[in-house]
């Protein structure tokens, strides 16, 4: 590792077995050997606790610890990530062993952070312990059982609960409203989880010693990122992507851009691919030459201080054999040690340029986890007829990829916001994909911000329910009507894709709708494309509203890819944030950050096998890599995979 | 619903926990209310007794009256219909509620009828009193253990029951007369379950509070609903169908047409598409303009004398959020509305001409409960090689779902039989589909109507197992094969569809059969079509026999849809029954009935987009909704999806 | 079955429940009936010990012998082969009905062997007897946890055990050790419970009474075939095979070759094909003409000295309601029958020249049940997305089938050999399928081979782990290194077929390889083909290499069917082994072997429905069916799925 230029590792999360082979006997001298020996070569250490795996004598002891799947079932040791976290008999062990194990390193100058726990998530665990303590949250959110029959609408089938004790349990529930409250009980649980933990690391850790976690990807549902990100000093996240011909930077970005907006702060990627990543051999897509560098600067320009990669080594046997490390399991150096080694040391010398990048942006996305779950309860797409419990073809999670990578292949940089951010008006659009979920007040600012001059862009289903899942009983997009410019009372499925009427958006073949089609009924709006269809045709498919200074621009379907880039781009020429970055050549890429010492920095990627040459459009710089000076209309030569990065005088 | 013109609404079937908030607490004036309104608006009301979904505190109180699937596992509260109807906790309960109910609203004269549970099944139950109950039915049946092993060839793997106490449950049995014979205990189970709460309501209803329930769909595998129909005052049905590209008259046909043959009586309609039918969003298709009315003709030409929705409005939350009223969350007047109060208005006026409908056909299908069981446990067609769990490309239901499509589009209405029918003389022509099972003594009926003159088209497989689902052990067909002039040894599954030789039927692309093919030998019968193949070529394909004064044409193999229609359209020649109704443009249909004033109406209705024009060729009339009067040999013009009703003079 | 020509019959193996009707009362009359008639009519009889179906008595006592699925729930009686077979409760009444049953018939002239269970596998058995002895054998084998941990390497995710009584169940266990370790506990406790029976058997059998057990058809993941053949007097395998246009013999070949190969014997076939077998009726397919007759004849020439079908009459319920017999359910003569007739009365002829038959082959396909049992854990090719339950597209299995096959085609007959065999140099070629679990003996006793002068065919994965399934942790293919000629370190799945540079074996349209290539770095030996891919043509697909006197062809990537046909045929070219039987027109096959006599036998097949001609290549001989002498020379015709055997004078 040395050699290869590594300055930091990450070790320990997986090893409970390890401290305390036995029941309340712990064991540090294995691991002191291999701490020492990276003190020893200059490399630091984030420890992580070892909660996510318990040791085989703890389930024989206490089976009960598991977690319930819903529907019930028997459960058994094997995998991790399997437990009830909520669980005292499990939280008394845990307990024990982070103690123990941050008493023993806090001193340690080797050991810089800690991460607290590995990849959590609620486990989907039912257990009674995790019932009882949702019913308490109803009663004190609720207050009283008429309160919940009115919100969830329980009267349906005759299921209200006149008492407390008669709440049936979450397995076969078919209350929308239930399904989503569970859905939060879920992420408040982990969000609650990762707080003690990290309090706990917090009563020993020596100042310096920084607290954080590794999110197992952007997104996951029963996972509340915002609100972890808010108990630990920096987060992290643990990013896989495609690789050979999938490999063009587009979902590092869709993680990062997410994880870089929890807090608004730079972050740590604690893993990303190195040569495989499966569970069998039937995914094994080694990168090809220059990916595995071309991927270390995406994530740098991101606005990650850190990479490591999940792993070292490959392991000789057991779930991950196959999910290869950067060395095989011959442990000799090869092509993929070659090239990390190579960018490595290339860091030693550019690093400090390109760490605690400044990232602003014009473009912000709203991301709803309330929408993605309630959505999932209710699709809006099917899979097709040979099998039910296929994925659907499309839903929210789909919908958010499109839209970020629609921006993405714009060169547009985006963030995130939230449900509970409060103000927009720091970016000049916001996009707004199928925000099902809101309260009143949330479509009330996204109205106030288009009235105040912002820009937005909707679709589909924003709007139609309330924040218990409940479908508004006013005419539908409620409380956006206004600043929407239109109402609907239907809406219809499409049985197969509807190109629009005479191609507005200019997308040729690629010009089709498709799964949704609501039936808006213009107000004030205007509508921007409709149905080439004799019955839905009489409806618009996609509308603009001027409202106040701004303009919200709807649609009210799901667009193909293409379209909805079109689209994209059109309303970022409205919002004035179009340049020469939508010039550039296919499969190169740009960021603009400015970094610590205060200059712009420039990121070109080529992410093809081909080479590629442009036109600089900015200021008088160096290219960073090669030291070669780089001047406003000069011409960048990228071989394949190549990246170059310009740092602005 | 008064300014729409509705008179009749059915309500309280999804409502136990408001009639029944706690154990033995007993509320009505929520719903005297709305009856009360209901009467000052001159709408009558059909009441429902609540018991296909239980409250939260009956299940807390008693989990162990829902359904043990077979094979165990847990199961939860949340849907409805998952109850053992046999448990006497449950039968405690319920008999309690119906009695305060029925008595409370006896003498209500808004209330002019009840409807009992709603969609009932088995919901597949086998819990323990529901086995213990099969095994007392077995012993009444077969008297001793050694009949029993004897009807069930149970030495077979040695298997063998011996001692009553050893039979085995239902779960694993692979004993295709056990799998038959469970079916069969399961419609009992749910007959005596309705004649048990019919009999309940009749203790205290008035005079002319008449008694229904409705039936979910014609052909339920485990709903014997000849036998429920002879306990209800009239039978209802809850038909849904396909809508936009996909409505076209045939499925209400097919429900209705067996609803009707169920008592041969007139029926009421309880639920049917509004806007749409959906447990998910994926499954929006709101109906074209003129569907809704043109679905409302086509529901009383069938013999309804009442056609209700569910539902009127649409449900905020919940799992039938989008399957959605006549009214749209907004509770606004809409599309759906608009059209709904149309069509009420006319049958303000043309509406007495147009109930209790006498409708006599010349042909009727033999619909065997018992084949379509035994079969789909021996399917003869796979599902193909991407899931084993999907559904068989072709089966019993397919087929009779085939033969009713070719004869609705010859326009050829038609009656369903039974097995239980003694007398098939009153038809012309009579189709029986894979009659899988049955004893000889309906073997023998169906070969006596032929020897008396009779037209029988027969399919593949009947004869060919006993009422106990064993294979007879002579010949196929069995006690069929004097009247089929044919018998056979071996049969083939057709790996692809072939073709019949020369295209004996013209049904030119369509010349295809698949799936199965009997060998037959003609011992009497002639060949009317073989098949293009070097092997198969050798056998015929399809049959035909005279025997005494009628004819039985017999197809060895599953014919395409195309030339189902062809073969059967011959066959309508052949018995005499063709006319120029089968000249009518494509997606036009007639039906032809008597009305309560004893005269001929005709039925048009064109289920298509583009307007069509045809000659009417029946007498002197006038068109019902225009006030048109009407010739023989003049020419009708239909709008897209339009209807017109002429009454004969 | 006398007129037939019938002379032995296998009877009593499913009859547990007529022998001991209740618990501990024994009938034999029924069957003494049977077994006279058989003796008076010259029919011999193998008489089956009935344990593989319980009788309902003793689940009704016991349901706790049944087997315990992996992931527990609960099992019911039905389905047969459902028992745990350790369970010494069932043992009790399995040694009691064996015991009498042998003591019974032991000296009835007309018994001539026993078989002992039928197509006995481990039932998936887990239970909980089936955990503790795996324990004990573990403890056995590694002696202390610390040894498991390191061979199983269970550090990984921090799952040592360090008590034996923490060993976590099989359920849901991820290690590779275990569970490659845990197919051969069910191997073991299979092969000890056959053992024990062959054991009991013995105690009572007479002198000349044979033991068999029939394998339900070849390589059982969790049978240990070789072993178990050790126990038995004479090995008997139940084959089925594909009929009408998939009638081709190569599966028959594949399922002898390999019961052949256990010990080195000739066999019996106590199942085969009849009418159809199928479970349902969807998978009916009669042979053509002439199919049964050439199936029997090819059962003989891969060294059957038995043919019996399964079964002699259709049966009129249950499962097998539609695996059909010789005789259809109406028990009369019928096609098959007479097609049965006619053969068994020519082997009344010429019978005695085709049974044992001598049989020497140059090749050998090695089988590893280890390295099947191992990649279905990791399997290299995916199920494609629409389904994760689904068979992967390719695996072990296909891969030995795809060999064999191709083997087949070229005329080749051949011999398997295990990793048990010690020495492999009396063949002249020996294929290697993806030999993934090996110990270092058995990979330098290939390498050995070679070096003495072999040649092998060998494919990728193999030399990958050891005998724990870890993968070795020195440069792969490991100790095969030297003989194979060349290392990797990468490797990749293709997501698509590629094809080979310059169609290199002539392989028109099938030149492609999929799912898998190696990235092999060659030392000394040369590349045979490589990918026509700008990334991965840098290293070769295949490569052939020189060692000592032999050479080692390996194959780092899976072949078309075609292009391994044409791969193989190169082979036996350099290994000497080619000639006029690969000049054959196509479907004609043609073995040769030994008969008991000492004379050469030839058999030729046309395996289609089309006349075949060629010149016969060998000595002067006399065609046995038809009495023709036949020279050197000579043209043979074949009708549609002739025969024809001509031995040499």
């Amino acid at each position: 590792m040395q050699k290869a230029g590594l300055n930091v590792v990450r070790m320990g999360e997986s090893t409970w077995s390890l401290w305390e082979p036995e029941d309340g006997h712990f064991e540090y001298a294995w691991m002191d050997r291999v701490v020492e020996a990276m003190g020893r070569a200059g490399i630091k250490v984030i420890m992580g606790t070892p909660t996510y795996s318990i040791p085989t004598w703890l389930y024989h002891a206490h089976p009960e610890v598991l977690a319930r799947p819903l529907g019930g079932g028997e459960t058994f040791y094997g995998m991790r990530q399997n437990m009830d976290t909520d669980n005292p008999v499990y939280r008394f062990y845990a307990e024990r062993v982070i103690r123990n194990l941050v008493q023993h390193y806090k001193d340690n100058p080797t050991v810089i952070g800690w991460q607290i726990d590995n990849e959590t998530s609620s486990y989907g665990a039912s257990n009674h312990d995790v019932f009882v303590g949702f019913v308490d949250h109803l009663r004190k959110k609720f207050g009283t059982t008429a309160n919940l029959n009115k919100a969830w609408f329980l009267n349906y089938w005759g299921e209200d609960v006149n008492a407390w004790e008669d709440l049936p349990t979450r397995d076969s529930a078919q209350s929308t409203g239930y399904k989503l409250e569970w859905s939060r009980w879920q992420q408040m649980r982990v969000t609650e989880f990762l707080a003690w933990q990290a309090a706990l690391v917090r009563q020993y850790a020596r100042a310096g010693q920084f607290v954080t976690t590794d999110f197992g990807g952007a997104m996951r549902p029963d996972v509340d990122e915002e609100a972890i990100g808010a108990v630990l000093d920096i987060p992290a996240i643990n990013v896989y992507h495609g690789t050979q011909d999938h490999f063009d930077g587009a979902q590092q970005a869709f993680h990062e851009d997410f994880a870089r907006s929890l807090q608004g702060s730079n972050f740590l990627v604690t893993e990303t691919n190195a040569q495989t990543t499966d569970w069998t051999s039937s995914f094994q897509f080694p990168p090809y030459d220059g990916q595995l560098r071309a991927d270390v600067y995406t994530h740098l320009s991101n606005g990650a201080n850190m990479v490591e990669y999940w792993h070292w080594a490959s392991i000789a046997a057991n779930q991950e054999t196959y999910w290869k490390g950067v060395l095989s399991h011959d442990l000799e150096p090869n092509r993929a040690y070659a090239e990390v080694s190579r960018t490595a040391h290339e860091l030693h010398k550019i690093g400090p340029h390109l760490v605690n990048l400044k990232i602003s942006n014009h473009v912000a996305i709203l991301w709803s986890r309330d929408s993605l779950n309630a959505i999932e309860f209710m699709p809006f797409s099917s899979a097709g007829p040979q099998w039910s419990g296929a994925h659907p073809a499309a839903d929210y999670a789909s919908l958010v990829r499109q839209i970020h990578k629609a921006l993405y292949d714009l060169n547009v940089s985006v963030d995130f916001v939230f449900p509970t951010t409060q103000d927009f008006s720091r970016y000049k659009l916001l996009v707004v994909p199928a925000l099902y979920i809101a309260d009143d007040a949330l479509l009330e600012r996204i109205a106030d911000y288009v009235k105040k001059g912002g820009h937005v862009v909707m679709t589909f289903k924003s709007g139609f329910a309330n924040e218990n899942s409940a479908v508004r009983w006013v005419r539908a997009p409620g409380p956006l009507r206004e600043a929407a410019g239109f109402s609907y009372q239907e809406f219809s499925n499409l049985e197969r894709p509807l190109p629009l009427k005479g191609d507005p958006f200019h997308a040729g073949d690629a010009n089709k709708v498709s799964y949704w089609a609501e039936f808006l009924m213009p107000e004030h709006a205007q509508a921007r494309a409709s149905y080439d269809h004799p019955f839905f045709g009489r409806w618009p498919a996609i509308t603009e509203n001027h409202y106040g200074t701004g303009t919200l621009l709807y649609e009210g379907t799901y667009l193909s890819d293409t379209l909805q880039t079109k689209v994209l781009a059109e309303a970022l020429r409205e919002a004035g944030i179009a340049g020469p970055d939508q010039q550039l050549p296919v499969h190169v890429r740009v960021r603009h950050r400015v970094n610590r010492l205060g200059k712009r920095l420039h990121y070109y990627f080529n992410y093809s096998s081909e080479q590629k040459s442009f036109a600089y459009s900015y200021g008088m710089g160096k290219e960073l890599l090669t030291g070669t000076a780089t001047a406003h209309g000069q011409q960048v030569a990228l071989k394949a995979w190549d990246v170059a990065i310009v740092e602005e005088e």
